[in-house]
Parts: C-alpha cells; structure tokens; sequence
C-alpha cells in the first residue's frame, strides 16, 4: 500500500488572497474555496466571490481556525482554496471503459457521500472489485481532492469517477443503456445476496445518515438490505458499497 | 445514523498540565498524552512523566500544531491527554458473549490496526454482524478514544473490545477453544468465499500497508485472500474486515 500511496498527486491547499485569485483566473479546477467567517469581503476578496461566482466554484464561510489548520503556518489572509487533483469524467466515458474490457458495465452512484474518506474508500474498493467507474452528482457532493486521493490509495488514477447535474436523470439513462439500477436500502425486503445483484449493474447508495434522495429511490428496479445482526441501525457507506460490490464481482466470477 | 452519533459518549482531551497530572493522579484511563516537541520537559512536565510512565501510559512527542488543533483554544502548555471511552476487557469476556447467547464466537484480531477511524468502523461492522467481540494488542494498537467511538458510530457500547498482551499467545488460547483461527494475507491461495469461514471462528487481519506479522500468521489455521481485479494492491483494512466478517455471517444464516 505504501507505493500506492505514494503515487498519488497530492496537490496542497492554495493558500491567501494572491494564490487564490490567480489559480481562479488561470481557470485552474477548484473544489471550493473556503472563507473566513470573520473576514471583511471587500477588496481583492470580493473580487475573489465574484470570480468564484463567474467560475462555479462554492464558496464555503469557515471559522479561521480551520484556514489555520490548513495553510500550516503561511499567512492565508482569510482564504483557502482546495484544488481538485483530477477533473471528473462524463457519465458516457464509464460506459465507454466497460465496452473497452468487453465487459458488462458494473458502476456505483453515490447519492450524496460527503465525507472525502468515504469516498475515497468507495472508489479504492471499485476499482479493487473491478467495476468501471463512479458517480457522483457534480454539486452536492465532494469533489476529487487530495483528502479523497489519498483515502483511495492511488486508486482516483486507475478509476474514473463521472460527475453528474442529476443523479436520476443519470440512472434513467444507464437503465435505457440496459443496467440494472439497485439501491441499498435498510428497508428493504430483499437481502442483498440472494443472488440477483448481476451486471450489467449500477449500484446506487445514499449519503452517510441520509439515505436515498426519494427521487433516486424511485428510479432503482431494485432495493436490497444488507442484514443488521447486532443493534448498530447502519453501515459506514464504504462498507455498505464494498459488500455489494464483491457481490457483484462473486457472480462475475461464476460466469466467467 | 445521527441518533447512534448522538449517543457516543464523548470524551474531550485533556488540555494542560494541570488537567493532566490531575487526571493521571486520579487514575483516571487515559489511551496516551501528546508532549510538544518543543517543550522543555522540567517542573510540571517532568512530573508528567514520572507519573505516566508508573502508570503505563504512553507519552508521545508531537508537533506543537498538533497540539493546538487538538485544544481549540485552550492553552495547553506543551501536554494533552487522550481519555479512553472505555476501558478494555479481557479475552474470556467475548468467549463468555458468545456462550451467553449460545452462539458460536465470532471473533475479530486486529494486529497492529493503527487508524482510530479503521478501528471504530471495524468494530462497527462486527457488532452489524453479529460478531461477539474484537481483539487488539493493548501496547500497539490505539486504545478506544473519542475518534474511534465517533467511528464505530455508538458500536463501542454494544461490543466489547479486548486487550490482549500477546496477540499471538490469544490466537493460540483460541484455538484451544476450538476456534478456527484464519487470517487475510494478500498472497494466500484461497479465496475467501470458498465456504471455510464457518464458526467457531476468529477473523484475523494486518495494520494497514503491513498485514499479518510472522508469529501471528504461522498461528492461523487458514489463509484466505480477497481477490484484487483492479491495479490497487489492498483494501483498506475495515474494508477487508467487512467481506470477511459478512462472509461468515452468511454462513450463520444458513445454518440457522
């Protein structure tokens, strides 16, 4: 794991009022830059809100000691920018790695997964489960930084994560592409194993907490639970994803 | 998920020389205590150390910035003490889980797993599972602090945790008690869906980016692999942690 982690491209913080502006102009890709709540927004920080607005990148207000935390010791003047180490693929370009293989395409869409370890996680145990790539909506959820690269192990280099305006409209097009949409839902009659969970597969799972958005909910053919023994009421969703995706790759393997 | 959230009881680090002698003086559990590289260890200080050291509790040098992200504010004059949630148990405390419920034990060893966040997952995971208990080394392993309760997302209060002075001494008093004793090595012949993870069982997994050390592995019973079908070299360890410990519980579910 060492050499994995070290090939990863680690892109630090943009740090202060200069770096920020400029990395904005240059049209670098940004994930959010983040603001101090205590910052006065005038001068060249509100010329950096009416960049960021011109360029969609989400301004997020933070309390400055998490600026602090991040710029490790370089003034950053209120204002810290997270850059992301690889711009997101289109939703074709899954499908198109899949026919490249000859294989079934076997994807994950994430509803909502805000937490960058998690998602790092999911697309480090995808791409070790062989499926062909990840999905995620292109606003509410986190984008490729290096927190995410770096919890994936390597693994954002080998496989592509898509960025998507709508999670269901997404899920409409994969099922007229011929795949099978299942969610992961506690609720669920069906237990995840009962072998159904067959590509060609897009597996679909809700943010940590949350669930599936109805609307995604709705667009799945089929729900599946994975079973609770204990009195925990969920899964970490990296776990939840793990276990139907080596689902997925059990039943490759028996029809390989 | 966030009632479970709300529910961990949450310990906040002792900031302070003073907050920290008294508690090492109170005999209160504490997981280890964070000394500034910088400081000068005389006075209060060395009184730390005197007492950390009579009472087995592990000082580590740190980077002073560490030490003010950890105390948000409070002047920490050099020191911070992380409380354990809870205090480990013994060995024969799961055995006797298992027995209770008339179950046949289920049990997780973890050699050496360092991450808080690996650590609670896992033990979140096992308790979903159904599993009656986790094992860890007391001297290498990270104790069960506020991180890894946050983790295990309420877990900790369910499933207990045992500290174990030799990993591979437990292995062995298992077997005695007719556990099968299989660990996860990346490079075993056997694929972990063979259908040999059948209780009385213990699954034992590596720390991240090492996996088994030797006098542990030449304790197993099994070897088993999960196949990798990607270019990554491992799972993360909770990840591994949960295909095996949903392996056995489908075993249980037939059977039943």
């Amino acid at each position: 794991m060492a050499a994995a982690l070290d090939s990863v491209s680690e892109e630090a913080p943009l740090v202060g009022r200069r770096a920020v502006l400029e990395a904005l102009r240059a049209g670098r890709p940004l994930v959010r830059i983040l603001l101090s709540r205590t910052a006065r927004v005038r001068g060249p920080l509100g010329e950096i809100l009416r960049e960021a607005r011109a360029r969609h990148v989400p301004v997020q207000p933070v309390d400055p000691r998490r600026l602090d935390a991040l710029s490790q010791g370089i003034p950053h003047q209120g204002v810290v920018a997270l850059g992301a180490v690889q711009p997101l693929v289109e939703l074709q370009d899954l499908l198109r790695r899949a026919r490249e293989k000859e294989e079934d395409p076997v994807l994950v869409a994430l509803d909502g997964v805000e937490d960058p370890r998690n998602l790092g996680a999911i697309i480090r145990t995808a791409e070790a489960a062989g499926a062909h790539g990840v999905i995620v909506p292109r606003r509410r959820a986190v984008g490729l930084t290096p927190a995410v690269a770096r919890a994936a192990a390597g693994a954002t280099a080998y496989l592509p994560v898509a960025g998507v305006g709508s999670l269901a409209d997404a899920l409409l097009r994969l099922r007229d592409e011929g795949l099978q949409v299942v969610g992961a839902d506690p609720g669920a009659e069906e237990p995840y194993d009962s072998g159904a969970l067959v590509p060609p597969i897009v597996l679909v799972l809700g943010g940590e907490g949350r669930g599936l958005h109805r609307l995604v909910r709705d667009r799945c053919d089929r729900l599946v639970r994975i079973p609770l023994h204990g009195r925990v009421q969920s899964l970490n969703v990296s776990v939840a994803a793990a276990l139907l995706l080596y689902e997925v790759a059990r039943h490759r393997a028996r029809r390989a």
